[in-house]
């Protein structure tokens, strides 16, 4: 999601019932993509803990996402490496 | 972050000013860089965005690392293909 300077899109998205504007250089099919992404990964944490605040379900959300980020991360300077070992 | 049946460290992080204990199945090291990862993205979002409430920042933070994700993922794929067309 690029700097605010040169937003071209603007959608409206509904995350763990709240609506967002989320405004970015990418098309709304991909932008409603992600919402959707965060939305199911929120509503899962959430199910399991039903008495935690929505800002908490939503830093532990980020940060599952991190971990997952991290570790494909890995895999793929994993694979890399088998690429530049293979020349 | 596994299941919370198979917790084996708790680890205490500092998060865009407030404390969460993370229960997760990876090193407390390992912990604190995904914790330092989200801070630091919350910063940067909430930086742009002084008026913003602190759930709000946090889902928005959510909503970048689903994007990197995402394009990350792509990216091994094409690696992945890559590989296989080599073969």
């Amino acid at each position: 999601m690029g700097p605010v300077d040169d937003v071209k899109t603007r959608v409206k998205v509904n995350i763990y019932g709240s609506e967002y504007i989320v405004k970015a250089n990418e098309s709304p099919e991909y932008i409603q993509k992600l919402a959707f992404m965060v939305d199911k990964k929120m509503q899962q944490i959430g199910n399991r803990n039903r008495t935690m605040a929505g800002s908490k379900v939503a830093v532990l959300t980020a940060l599952n996402l991190a971990d997952e980020l991290c570790k494909l991360r890995e895999d793929y300077e994993g694979l890399l490496k088998l690429i530049e070992e293979a020349k």
